[in-house]
């Protein structure tokens, strides 16, 4: 299967996140990736690859482009601060400071740019975070190249995560959606419908906001139930899109202690869904931060669930673009990436 | 001249704020109520009283009574956590994470609750916060029955601050509006409109959302201008307010570095707005930030200054309750206050 990575995700490297106010060690590391590399690369089964560079074209379908060009501009602000360190907001846009008045302006000030478009902060900004971001989007984009040119399957190594960047606000460790932007490349070049598959532990708030009155994008997302759960404020079953969506958003809330079972009991309603939904293509949000150990989340997944979640998203038969997303138990990483990728490939 | 003040306020006692994620001391003491009510006393000028419990109605009156009660819960919701230290959020409802989707409900889980309500990170909770906040505006609320009494004026020493909280969203060491607490009081008792003017360092956002689209509350603020200053998103001269409240808003950006003389130039045209506006009743959201020693602001007032301010604002001849928001330099906050509420009340 066809893997495409990019060394330069490497540069989006913050230390901290800030949690409740404090500062702890970042769970979104570049270890992750290294790991899922080297499993790659020692499978034995896999042609890594680089990827091609898209312009903001494809990002700017999707993102606003006006923030596009603040992550492009964040660093140079931060730093003209003088603070040093690492970027993140103290003060959020929330909508009750302009109930009745409108949307507001982008500020000007760093303070309020940063708050203007992150809603959280545990997705510090360095140096090296546009590059690192913007390769992503490129990762995700070459895969679903590699599809449109006939590979059945291929797996974009992404790092930072995507899903749960919005149109216009980022956050969740991630800045640029990478599979909503491979998913509205494939839309755009096959003029087809596509179906998003997010297996990720927690709700692809972003990826559900940016296709949510869309009718030619299915948002299917199993997920950590959000009345318990990261990002909290999205991913009720309640939720099904709207307009044209209507009926193209379907949440499966996953309960505490999900047993390997249980999660395929559920997965296979949310199959059923992608099944009956048109097109060929389909992109996968790959999370493995469902896995029992993974030190941020509660369900109770084995090692061994992963190539049989991997076989029957395989079974639906689709051009598949699986998207790296989540996953922080760094000794499984590797192994639950091969495996549900194996099981997709029918290997 | 009578002021209203409760010992109660010493129980919201957080020792840090987040600033871009990092914990420094606060600057929101208790010790700034207390600088305040020696200087009062020593004046002799004063009659302190404490306040009388008014229940939650005119509080509801002006927030949303869910936000009312999760002030009244958040503490035991992060106790629950177990966490321990003090609650700021790390996740806030942004716009754009339900952007066309509509509003949100309220997350039942505490790190979800909070970033509904709370739109930063540098207004913690404590275990003592709700009974301060609560005593806050029955001390607004106090003063301004003294004023519906026939007192010519009377000054609240309310603590918490509260001219950043809005209907349903508080922060910037806020949580009730106490101002617009004892504005709406005097609307209801008066039947007559009421003029709030702002003259703390920073725009009062809160009474500014609260008042939008009312005809019978002016809201004239002076502040550092927006586009350098927090809370960032509102604050333009551009904004006068909609509906029955079109022109019932005026905003007065103040430069970095303004002098006394340019400030007061500044203070005449807003007192203008006020005395053109109907009413007997006047509300003034006192901060004493604007002062050049202030540690969090940029202009460059003097001492000298709020005697004359005080002045100014006393020759409208209203009926007067001063409400104290902000204002963080310590050793001239007592001096500052008083020389106010002696030229307010003709001293």
């Amino acid at each position: 299967m066809l893997a495409v990575w990019s060394g330069r995700h490497a540069g989006h490297d913050p230390q901290h996140e800030v949690q409740f106010g404090e500062r702890i060690p970042i769970y979104e590391v570049p270890a992750r990736a290294e790991a899922i590399r080297a499993a790659l690369e020692a499978d034995g089964g896999f042609s890594l690859v680089g990827p091609r560079d898209h312009g903001t074209g494809p990002i700017e379908a999707v993102h606003d482009p006006a923030m596009l060009r603040y992550l492009e501009e964040a660093w140079r602000d931060w730093e003209a601060l003088g603070r040093g360190g690492e970027l993140v907001p103290h003060t959020v846009l929330h909508p009750g400071l302009r109930e009745g008045m409108g949307p507001a302006a982008e500020p000007s000030t760093p303070a309020g740019r940063i708050g203007f478009w992150c809603f959280e902060t545990m997705t510090p900004i360095v140096a090296g975070t546009y590059e690192a971001v913007r390769a992503a989007a490129d990762v995700g984009l070459t895969a679903a190249d590699a599809v449109l040119g006939g590979e059945r399957a291929a797996y974009a190594l992404c790092r930072p995560p995507g899903h749960h960047a919005a149109r216009a606000v980022f956050g969740g460790y991630c800045f640029l959606n990478n599979a909503a932007i491979a998913a509205e490349h494939l839309v755009r070049e096959t003029g087809e419908p596509v179906a998003v598959l997010d297996v990720d532990y927690h709700h692809g708030n972003g990826t559900q906001q940016l296709f949510w009155e869309r009718g030619d994008v299915l948002y299917v997302s199993l997920h950590g139930d959000t009345r318990r759960a990261y990002p909290y404020f999205t991913g009720s079953p309640e939720e099904t899109g709207a307009g044209r969506g209507r009926g193209a958003t379907m949440n499966v809330p996953l309960p505490e202690g999900c047993s390997d079972d249980r999660y395929l009991d559920l997965l296979d309603r949310a199959l059923e869904a992608v099944a009956g939904f048109p097109g060929e293509t389909l992109v996968v949000s790959l999370g493995l931060d469902t896995l029992a150990e993974d030190p941020i989340t509660d369900l109770a997944l084995t090692l061994d669930v992963y190539p049989e979640i991997g076989r029957r998203v395989g079974a639906l038969g689709r051009r598949t673009v699986v998207v790296q997303e989540g996953g922080y138990h760094l000794p499984s990483l590797g192994e639950g990436v091969v495996g549900f990728l194996r099981g997709v490939g029918g290997g």
